[in-house]
């Protein structure tokens, strides 16, 4: 048994929410929480390396309750959350999810959620860490759409990694091993309710289990658990290194308010043609039309290995700073320090050198390079 | 020279925000962090009975620079900000401040922040940790009002305690001194542009410093602490046993989205003659027409010291449960276990007989008692 992680290290009174996993995380021995979305979030159970080999070559189950679901419903749910992002939800079925982005008035980006539709009127937002529940409350105010705008009471788990298919398979049979990608399943498991859905933040195979009842998260975990026993699944916390090799971006670190979909490579995210009006739409024509005067890039950094970044590193061009670090991490498959860097065009062009002060203060020379740093279509070796 | 807390058990990557003072709170010993507002705030430098006893004798420094400014400005700022709140804005002068609440249609309260008028048509909300920013640009896209949303760079610290008085005359002379409640004077200290309060979350004397400059906050720090050194000023995270001793409410904890104004006990923020139109208005008089089903009391808590509480305490009546603990704590001076039940009505009279189930499992019995514990009109032993 592990001594439980000292919540008072990051906790005073109960402000902060906890996860219907949460006892759970403590049994299982996670060393660290963060906050997202107000609420507690177990970001590590063992070094990130170890993690790391884990989720490449095994499977991993992470809680991520703090994916807050804003649930919009009513006669024109659809209307109103097509209205929400620049994604074209017309080719969205009922059963599917898309990756969106959640655009505000100036073109910027307020969240980058998974949107799962339900119903034809009926949709989850699984959110990055802001209150879109305020957003979207606000924009109905006046919009003249029937619409109800709500939290439900679901709490997501990832199961990711290589054996996540026949840990899915043993929980949920062939059909939810088998979906699609962004596709979905409603079901259960003992009479818990879940929705089990073909995503991941980790580019392994993998998928979430959306637990639909708060009160039922002992017996869920402890279910998948016992079914990915056989193939030694471990509770992680998500895998940075995985995912910036993957080019998965943050929310809060890649992505802000401050950055619209040209700046950080999501692009496809905007469909020019869509034919229904949404927030952001003159803007985002006009940002395309005069061209973007920065781009999030993928950077190589020399030298020995990183820890981390926790700030934004400085990004230097003939020894002046032009850009920042948003992540860098090293990878231990790939034996380099990579990441990304938000640099002013005159920088973005693959093959640019610059130099990235390590900490702030340790200088080294970089270079840009295209994402994702793994490509999906080579094998590499995974250990 | 203090160990710094390490980072790594409530951080990873990026993401997190970082407050000007960070590395003084690091320098001066900061144990515990939490985030608050997407940023990292220092909740304690000592054992929380300690940093109490300081700040009801002594003078104390906090860095509640996550309590981020939301400002509105515009030919609209007036018309727009007093839509945002059932509080009558016309009775606040420029140059004077007002605890508000942020309503919702349904009545329910967004964040209660400290809002301060710097002009005609300048305002700053002060917020507790909810994205209003997110909520304020939702609610102004179709309203029609020429206004413009921002978050400045201001970053607010507070100076709380008896001696606080001679130390803000040391910094900012006579006239920042003399304030009344709730105004405010825009100054500077050395060149550094700052804000002036007659403010704070403590029930003691207090005052808040906004600094609006970020890359002055080491400056300030110290310049503060220099000035305090007389007075045996020491940097502390807020106290929760004296807010709590005052009848303060803490938002998410105490109030949240779920709440309105009459059932945590803040009426007086709600003015029914308010000739303006505000978000929630129609609710809020079916509201208080209906009456509320339940309220947020007053409760002392019988037995042992209580730790304070991390998670909401069953309340029952009868041997059923029926409400929740909100906030409990040991107050030393009061030598009594007290804090904030949510009940229905029939269970909210002072003098009504309650138990409450400590951390969940230790039943005790508690009493209805009124707000606040802490008469201010009535001197009480301060050691």
């Amino acid at each position: 048994m592990h001594a439980p992680f000292d919540m008072g290290l990051i906790q005073r009174g109960a402000r902060l929410r906890r996860s219907p996993f949460f006892e759970a995380t403590q049994r299982w021995g996670a060393r660290a929480y963060t906050v997202y979305n107000h609420m507690l979030f177990p970001i590590n159970f063992d070094d990130l390396e170890a993690e790391y080999w884990h989720l490449i070559n095994h499977v991993t189950l992470w809680d991520v309750s703090v994916e807050r679901q804003v649930e919009i419903t009513g006669p024109d749910a659809f209307k109103f959350t097509n209205m929400l992002t620049p994604r074209d939800l017309d080719t969205c079925a009922v059963g599917q999810g898309k990756y969106v982005v959640i655009t505000a008035g100036d073109g910027g980006i307020i969240n980058d959620p998974v949107l799962l539709r339900l119903g034809e009127n009926h949709f989850w937002l699984a959110l990055a860490d802001s209150d879109v529940l305020l957003w979207a409350r606000g924009v109905a105010l006046s919009c003249d759409l029937k619409v109800t705008i709500t939290e439900p009471d679901v709490s997501p788990l990832q199961l990711q990694g290589p054996k996540a298919k026949p840990v899915v398979q043993t929980l949920f049979g062939e059909g939810a091993m088998n979906l699609s990608y962004y596709w979905f399943l409603e079901t259960s498991l003992d009479g818990i309710p879940v929705v089990v859905t073909r995503t991941g933040w980790s580019g392994e195979v993998g998928y979430e289990i959306y637990l639909r009842d708060g009160s039922r998260g002992e017996a869920l975990w402890e279910r998948i658990m016992e079914a990915g026993k056989p193939h030694g699944i471990r509770p992680t916390g998500p895998s940075d290194i995985r995912r910036i090799e993957a080019g998965i971006l943050n929310w809060g670190a890649d992505i802000t308010l401050d950055n619209n979909p040209y700046e950080v490579g999501l692009e496809r995210l905007v469909h020019e043609d869509k034919p229904a009006d949404y927030i952001g739409r003159d803007a985002l024509r006009r940002i395309k039309a005069a061209g973007v005067q920065r781009k999030l890039v993928g950077v190589e950094i020399a030298g020995d290995r990183i820890e981390f970044n926790t700030t934004r590193w400085p990004v230097l061009a003939g020894g002046r700073p032009v850009g920042h670090i948003t992540s860098a991490i090293h990878s231990p498959r790939l034996k380099k320090n990579i990441g990304y860097a938000m640099v002013p065009l005159a920088h973005a062009a693959p093959g640019t050198r610059l130099a990235v002060a390590v900490t702030g203060v340790d200088e080294r020379p970089a270079v840009v390079v295209p994402k994702p740093f793994v490509d999906p279509t080579k094998t590499i070796p995974k250990g």
